[in-house]
């Protein structure tokens, strides 16, 4: 992978900065980042709730992933030009959450339409701003190990997407054969480090996603995309005329929001795009989409039990022990493969297995515990 | 099973009351209770701790099980002669559970020195404060249902052994075949419900237990005995005479306790003794030893969880779930056959089977888990 870098650290005497975009003669272009963070993560509870999603967990880390999100851009984008795109009702928490960051930067959305609409919206906020920067979209919660490769992947993808009209993406290199996540195949090289993407893919089977990993030339979709935002409003006007309105109008969410239907980015522009480019981002993304993903993370014992919590284990084998808010000990005798999880209010007890029917446990429990 | 009464309620005009002593010409004979609290409970973990041993815990019904053992000697027993035996550290603790008992009626044993040394402590007391009456010996933590059936079985003791020169015991009537009790054979009729004592037997095996509830003659030691301290005198005179220094001088426990054998009453004095009466009572006695047999007192759901906190289940069975001082929500997904227990310092998740390892897992904890 080459190794392009921001402004403030330029090796290699290498050519370009990110900073300094082809259409500006000269000038740096500015970088503006919009954070999604509209889940709401059920497959973390207890530890994520209706009211708490998984972005301000803690449990990743020390630091909420939403503040993780925002510091690992440092030096990137400046802390003015990052924004969050989340619910309305989680405005308040996620200031609180992001103290450094000015208010006004934290956007909620009054009602859910997915990725189509806040892309749209943050082209509009873009467009009116600053017509030659170059937007970020980055989803809020995955981890990541090695975060100078992450910003020399977004680096590389961002000068790309200001010096043509390309949708630039970072796609993550596959380390197994995933079916929870969707593919891009990529094709040949249009500049260093920088293939143009051949087709966008829903998540395979696993026999699918075997092939995929063999060939070496799919990358996971990890919903990052780097674009410049006349690019991206054009892309919008070829197969997205519906959000038109919002892009030239990005502050009256009130009355736009109802009108757009729900739908992800990637059925609404990518998939129907053909200036896609793909950088290989090889980080440690992980998105951490269920606690077993997450105890991948962190050290096991010789008996394969993972503990995110202080825990006592006698006779147990392969169980997974987290809690966050919450610093009582948890004793396990006998048992296996289970995962507990606890925060000041509750506690779950499953089996791993059990683990992908969370949702539907927690649409049995009473609001205050959802 | 015969009713007697205490002297409150006298009904069906029996002639006797256990107030009224055949020994005092007339004159009521007093009642001594001595509820021993000298357990430690590592099988009620993380409940029941070290130094929050069962007596003081709440889980069984509101109150602690020692407020409750207290409570239930109402009308049978003044207040001011009901007294516990426990460990001295204990002491402070006790006191606060028992805030209507006189501060000196809690005595604390310097060491443990099992049932025998609490017992010839009582004899000492009762012997010195009142030789006409009769002392009770208690154990400080059984649930039992009818306390009016239980005051029944005591007063019928206590009239007996106030009567004539005998070791009197209420065994409970077995409702199945346990394994985890001794077992007290009875002989003839010797009074209106009450029968000799053939034999007291240890622990049985399966097969042995089938065969002791077949009869109908055996029933469960519950370690209660009743007797006048001249009765108890006599018989530590003839079969554990290193106990007599402590009945003679029941004030020097710092002394003398060291100097004596741990060991059970039943071994010291019960086994070797042919004055033995027995009571049978029918009264929904449980000793809970164990957080399953807590459990049968409770009811199930459909898929047989015990919920004793609050908890919400799916494709969950048989599963048991209590709290002590937190008020948490328990969710169970997909588990089976487990054990889950909170405080607000510690969880135990265990398998019903291995609860019997409870005493291992805890030796492996933390001095201040324990």
């Amino acid at each position: 992978m080459s190794a392009p870098t921001d402004s403030s650290v330029a090796p290699q005497g290498r050519p370009f900065s990110v900073l300094r975009s082809p259409f500006s003669g000269g000038e740096a272009a500015t970088l503006h980042a919009f954070i999604l963070a509209g889940g709401r993560g059920e497959r973390f509870w207890p530890i994520s709730t209706f009211n708490r999603p998984k972005q301000f967990c803690t449990l990743f880390g020390g630091k909420p992933l939403i503040a993780q999100a925002v510091d690992r851009l440092a030096g990137l984008v400046p802390q003015t030009n990052i924004r969050i795109i989340t619910s309305a009702d989680l405005v308040p928490a996620t200031r609180d959450a992001l103290p450094g960051l000015p208010a006004a930067n934290v956007i909620g959305e009054p009602i859910g339409r997915d990725t189509a609409a806040a892309v749209a919206l943050a082209c509009g906020i873009v467009a009116r701003e600053d017509p030659q920067g170059v937007a970020l979209i980055l989803p809020a919660d995955p981890l990541i190990a090695d975060e100078a490769a992450f910003r020399d992947a977004l680096a590389l993808a961002a000068a790309q997407a200001a010096r043509e009209p390309v949708i630039a993406t970072v796609g993550i290199a596959p380390t197994y054969p995933a079916t929870g996540y969707g593919y891009i195949e990529c094709a040949d090289e249009s500049a260093p480090g920088v293939r143009r993407v051949r087709r966008f893919v829903e998540k395979p089977d696993l026999a699918t996603a075997e092939r995929y990993l063999a060939t070496g030339a799919f990358v996971w979709n990890a919903g990052i995309f780097v674009w410049r935002a006349d690019t991206m409003a054009a892309a919008f006007r070829a197969h997205a005329p519906q959000w038109l309105p919002l892009i030239e109008n990005p502050t009256d969410l009130e009355t736009l929001y109802p009108t757009l239907p729900k739908l992800s980015v990637d059925y609404a522009i990518m998939e129907k795009s053909d200036n896609l480019v793909v950088v290989r981002g090889d980080f440690g993304w992980d998105d951490v989409g269920t606690l077993p993903a997450l105890a991948r993370q962190f050290p096991a014992d010789p008996q394969g039990n993972v503990a995110i919590a202080p825990t006592y284990a006698l006779d147990a084998a392969g169980n997974i022990v987290a809690a966050e808010g919450d610093p009582r000990a948890t004793a396990l005798l006998g048992v296996s493969g289970l995962i507990v999880v606890h925060t000041p209010k509750a506690t779950l007890v499953c089996t791993q297995d059990a683990a992908q029917d969370l949702k539907r446990l927690v649409a049995t429990l009473p609001p205050d515990l959802r």
